[in-house]
């Protein structure tokens, strides 16, 4: 993190944006890991057909990827240098965005450079250009919002069924499995108990027979843009893979619908289900699964902010999340099994 | 014509739109050939994933399709009903404006079925949806927008050239041998005599050696939409094809940059050859060759003219154009060739 540039307002991030209550946002100090220099960005645009430069704007990000306001004048980008993901692994989640916006759902569509490829380098970094979309996220989100989120990761869900790639959830069972054992030295015996007892029950039932596709796996409120009431777009697809359709809609659920008791919102749940709901019908055997997925979405959280927490990586996460967020969560679905709400 | 609905106000149309001076498009009476009902509208949207059907509208555009503006609960698009075009000639064009806009070019996106298809039927016509763009014709186009409109020609040059696909200009050199008998019997002696003696003149200039590829080649006045001083898209690639790219420029440059004298506006030409120079330098051939484009151009235009007044198709246009407007321009640019007025 030697020449690393801070930078503390809050705004669109195709790259990871952390999660958390929306108090945590709004004074987090963020990072621009590469900088990007004005000639830079000039001679990068030549490789492009999409005019000249206007402005380069450091854009707060933070944990995975440095991102940068790309104005020309032609119009406004997002450019992306990928500091962990490789020129190798790239292709999958840029294709994927390329694939969902080709069938009308609103989120970054990467650009070709003159030799027709989304991926270039820069600064020995894989990087790309994706447009920038409209709007801002939505930290207090009421029924409508959930209404069109759940109608918008239906529209995903039915989109991504024809796209030709895939790739297992980078976050799911198997990942569970071996950061389980990373993190328990620094747990409590009840935190303790209580993960191996939820590692037990997600391995006793079989998620495999749920239906499933390449989902976005991390679709928290960060990751929508709302312009006015409208959904502008929906971003950060790096955490993109296969797993369960209602595996997806619990880890929104779990974040979109959460009451600030760490229980789920009756009013926003139905919602969020509803608009699901209105593009694609859930099977008898994914509405079974729903309270299962339900744990299984806050596990993955818990999980992955308890590895951040207590072994954070050079350059990560400068305030990592409190993982208690999702233990009471996870707590609480396992006290009381939310069924699903919803013919 | 027997079903056609007609309407009277003037707007994007990603078909054909029909060329002349501003005068004669604001009464034009133009036509929907295929009405679409609300009903067929939703029913087609439940293919795509880009919602509901809020409006449906017909669009006056008249010539070739039948298109709608089609409102969804998720944005706002075109629906096309090709009229003359097959679903085996379409690819080339609908992925023609997925390559462009994939490369940042302004022009309408084709949205994919959940077939992953961006062709479809409807009423027994191949049909298409594509995203509505912003802005309106400029019918009085000054020097900035000039230069906008050549930055943007260049743009498309560049971006076309990594699109695999490819299909002769099917209104070039061989369509004016053929074109040619058949309007000869309605012309003067005077007529006549010019005809035979550009098709020799052009015959003689080997536009072969130019620098070629996949150009709009109808960039008229109609088909470019600006959004304030911005261009909010390029539409109309129905008559796209392979072709010299200074033929492309040379047929902008005799509707955008021409006087009410029907000679070439130094200042707009100028300004249009500067923003196409910006994007990409033409050769010296290509310089040389410039007065021969701007007569092949004319030719062009005036033969199509000519074709479509003395031999109307059924449907095709209800006040056809006088042909006189480009015999005169051609005419002119015969007595005093323009030579390439920039380094």
């Amino acid at each position: 993190m030697g020449h690393q540039a801070l930078v503390t307002a809050r705004s669109q991030s195709p790259a990871h944006a952390p999660h958390d209550d929306p108090s945590a946002h709004s004074n987090r100090t963020m990072a621009v890991f590469t900088p990007v220099s004005e000639t830079q960005a000039e001679r990068m645009l030549e490789r492009y057909t999409i005019g000249h430069l206007v402005s380069l704007e450091g854009i707060p990000s933070g944990i995975e990827n440095t991102n940068y306001f790309l104005t020309t004048s032609d119009g406004r980008y997002v450019l992306t240098l990928f500091e962990k993901l490789t020129a190798a692994e790239l292709p999958f989640y840029l294709e994927l965005m390329h694939h969902l916006a080709s069938h009308g759902i609103p989120c970054p569509r990467p650009v070709a450079d003159r030799d027709d490829r989304f991926l270039t380098e820069l600064n020995g970094k894989p990087a790309s250009i994706v447009t920038r979309l409209r709007g801002k996220s939505e930290m207090s989100p009421g029924v409508a919002h959930c209404l069109k989120v759940g109608e918008t990761i239906g529209r995903m869900h039915v989109a991504a069924r024809t796209y030709p790639a895939t790739l297992d959830n980078p976050r799911g069972p198997h990942w569970w499995a071996v950061t389980t054992p990373r993190v328990t030295p620094y747990l409590s015996a009840e935190e303790r108990d209580m993960l191996v007892s939820e590692l037990r029950f997600q391995g006793a039932h079989r998620h495999d027979a749920l239906p499933r596709g390449v989902v976005h796996a991390d679709l928290f409120r960060d990751n929508v843009l709302f312009a006015d009431q409208d959904i502008g777009g929906v971003i950060d697809f790096y955490f993109a893979g296969r797993d369960a359709f209602m595996f997806d809609l619990a880890v929104a659920a779990n974040d979109w619908c959460m009451g600030a008791d760490g229980v789920l919102d009756p009013a926003r749940t139905y919602a969020l289900l509803e608009g699901y709901r209105d593009v694609r019908l859930p099977t008898p055997t994914e509405r079974a699964a729903w309270p299962v997925m339900l744990r299984a979405g806050a596990l993955r959280f818990w999980l992955s902010r308890l590895d951040d927490f207590h072994l954070p990586r050079p350059g990560e996460l400068i305030h990592p999340h409190d993982p208690n967020h999702f233990k009471r969560i996870l707590s609480n679905h396992v006290r009381s099994p939310a069924a699903w709400p919803i013919g």
